[in-house]
C-alpha cells in the first residue's frame, strides 16, 4: 500500500485544480434544484447538497473531460447530472435503510418524511435526465441509462441478498457495482465521451471509475469494522448491527465451522444480536484473517484503477487521479 | 355531455384495433422487467403490470403513431416506456399515500415492503430510460425528461399543497397535470414525433393528451364523491378521508361562510374527522353546486381534447380517440 505523500489530499488537490469549473457546477445545481411551485423540493435538496459532501463524482467527470482535452458547458452539465443522480439515490437509500444520520446530520426522511425523500429523489432524477438530454449526446444518455439500471438493480439485490448467508463474493461485487462503482465509472466515462476522447481512453476512464468505486466501497465496508467514528461519521459495527453481509463477513462465513455458521445465521440472517456478538464477529475475522484479506482486495482494485491510467495522457490530472486511487485505500490498516 | 353510443367502449375498440402492436408491447414489458440477479424486481412488477390495468397510456402512444402514419418497433418501445414510467409512479405513489389497495388487489408496499416499492420503481424508471434511448430520438428524450420532471414536481406539490385550504384551482390544475396529464400528453406527443408527424399534428396530439388527462383526473376526483365502489374500485369519500383538496372541495372552500371554513379546516387541514362529516361535506357541495360545476369543468376539458383532433388526419383511430374523450366523462352525472 502506497501512502499519499503530498501535503494536500488528492481530492483536495483535484478540488483546487477544478475550482472554477466546480463553481459553475454548484451554480447549476442550485439553479436546477429550484422548483417554481414546490418549495419543499429545494429545501430537502439543499439539506443534502449543502451538507458538505466531497462532490467526488462531479469532480471525476470534470477531471476526465479535462484530461482528454475537453471541458466546457457540457462537462459542467454532466458533472451536475451525476451529482443529482447521486443525491437522488442517497434520498432513496436513507428511506430504504431507515437511516437517521447522513454526513453527520439528521437525514431528510427524519427531518421531513419518507414521502418527501421518495418524491424529491424522483424529482432530482428527472432533473438529471433533463440536464443530460441538453448535452445532445445519445452516447452519454446510453451510458447514464445503463448506469441507472445497474444502480437500481444493485439496490434491490442488496435488499434481498444482503441478509442471506448464501451470498457469494460475486454477488457482493454486483451489489458494490450498483451501490458505488456504476456511478463512478459512468462519471469518468461520460467525461471522456463529452471531450471526444478516442475509444481506448474512454474505455480506460470507465475502467478507472469502476475499479476506484469498488476499492472505495470495499474500503468503506472494511472501515465499518475498524474505523473510528470521528473520521468516518459512522459507528464501528453499524453494518454488523444492520445485518449487512459485507466482504469481511462473507469471507468468514465461507470458512466457518458448523457452530460459527449458526452464529452468523443468528446475528446476520435473523438479526438476533446480543451483547458481545460484535466482539465475537471480530474474533472470527481475526481467526480467518478476513479483515486483512478484505484489505488486500481493496488494494488490488486500487492498483487496477492506477493501471488503467497508463493509456491516458500525461497530465497533472492523471497524477491526481492516481493519487486518489491510493488515497481511498490509504485509510486502511 | 354526449354518451358513448357504440356497442363497445372506446378503449376496448382501441384495444381491439391495436391488439397486435399491444401484444408486442406486452412482450417487451415482460422481457425488460426481468432482472438476471434480483428476482424481487419481476415479482413486484408482475404483481402490478399483470393486475389488469387498461394499458391506456401505451395505447395512446401506439394510436398517435398510427394516426400519423408511422408505427413499428420504435412506437412499441415508446409504448412500453410510458407504461414503465406509469408503473414506477404507481409504486412510489402507493408508498407516499400509504395505500393498501390498487386495482382491487393489495398494493406491493403491503405485500412486500416500502423498500421494494421504492427500489423497484427506480429500476423500472431506469428501464424506461434505456428503452427511450434505444429509439435514438433526442426530441423524444427531451419530451419524456420534461414530463418526468412535471410528474415529480406535481407529486411534491400535491404532498405540500393538498391539505392547505389556500390551494387554488390553478395549483390543483398543476397537480393534475403532474399526476395524470403530463404522461398522457407525453404519450401522445412522442407517438406523433416517432411517426415523423408535422409540427401542427404533434402539437395537436400533445393538446389532446393534456386535455384528456385533465378531464380524466377531474372525473376521477368527482367520482370519488359520487361513484359506486364496484365500478371505480374505490370507496366513496376516500379522498375526503385522506384530506385531499380536490376540485369539489376547493370550489366549496372558495364560497364558504366563516363557519363552513372552520369545518373544512378541521376535516381537511387537520384531518380531524367525525361521523357525519362526509355527509356534511356532501351537503355543502349541494348548497354551492360544486359537484355539477366540477362536472362542467371535466366536460370543458373533454371538449378541448375532441377539438384538438380537428387538425389530425381522418382515420378510424381519430374517431376512437374522440370517443375516448367522451367516454372519460360519460361516467359522470
Amino acid at each position: 500500500m502506497s501512502l499519499d505523500t503530498h501535503a494536500t489530499k488528492p481530492h483536495e488537490a483535484l478540488a483546487a485544480h477544478l475550482a472554477p469549473a466546480m463553481d459553475a457546477v454548484n451554480h447549476l445545481i442550485r439553479l436546477r434544484m429550484a422548483s417554481k411551485h414546490a418549495p419543499r423540493i429545494p429545501e430537502v435538496t439543499a439539506h443534502l447538497v449543502e451538507a458538505g459532501g466531497k462532490r467526488l463524482r462531479p469532480m471525476l467527470t470534470l477531471a476526465a473531460a479535462e484530461l482528454c482535452g475537453g471541458s466546457g458547458e457540457n462537462a459542467v452539465k454532466l458533472a451536475a447530472t451525476v451529482e443529482f443522480i447521486h443525491t437522488a439515490t442517497l434520498l432513496h437509500d436513507d428511506v430504504v435503510d431507515e437511516s437517521h444520520q447522513r454526513r453527520g446530520r439528521p437525514t431528510a426522511n427524519l427531518l421531513w418524511d419518507n414521502k418527501s425523500s421518495v418524491l424529491v429523489g424522483d424529482y432530482l432524477f428527472s432533473r438529471s435526465f433533463q440536464l443530460m438530454v441538453e448535452t445532445g449526446s445519445l452516447r452519454v444518455l446510453d451510458i447514464l441509462a445503463n448506469a441507472s439500471a445497474t444502480i437500481a438493480e444493485g439496490e434491490v439485490l442488496q435488499l434481498t441478498a444482503a441478509q442471506n448467508l448464501a451470498t457469494t463474493e460475486d454477488i457482493y461485487l454486483q451489489v458494490v457495482r450498483g451501490k458505488t462503482a456504476a456511478l463512478f465509472s459512468a462519471a469518468t466515462e461520460v467525461g471522456g465521451v463529452i471531450a471526444g476522447a478516442p475509444e481506448a481512453q474512454v474505455k480506460a476512464l470507465f475502467d478507472y471509475g469502476d475499479a476506484l468505486g469498488i476499492a472505495f466501497q470495499i474500503a468503506d465496508d472494511l472501515l465499518d469494522y475498524q474505523g473510528d467514528s470521528s473520521s468516518t461519521g459512522k459507528n464501528v459495527g453499524d453494518d454488523f448491527r444492520e445485518g449487512k453481509l459485507t466482504l469481511p463477513v462473507i469471507k468468514a462465513v465461507a470458512q466457518a465451522t458448523k457452530e460459527e455458521r449458526q452464529f452468523w445465521a443468528r446475528v446476520i440472517e435473523k438479526r438476533n444480536q446480543n451483547e458481545g456478538d460484535l466482539e465475537q464477529a471480530l474474533e472470527l475475522f481475526e481467526k480467518y484473517g478476513t479483515l486483512s484479506a478484505t484489505r488486500d482486495e481493496a488494494l488490488i482494485w486500487s492498483d487496477k484503477a492506477k493501471a488503467s491510467m497508463a493509456s491516458l495522457p500525461d497530465h497533472p490530472i492523471r497524477d491526481m487521479l492516481t493519487g486518489l486511487a491510493d488515497y481511498v485505500v490509504a485509510r486502511l490498516r
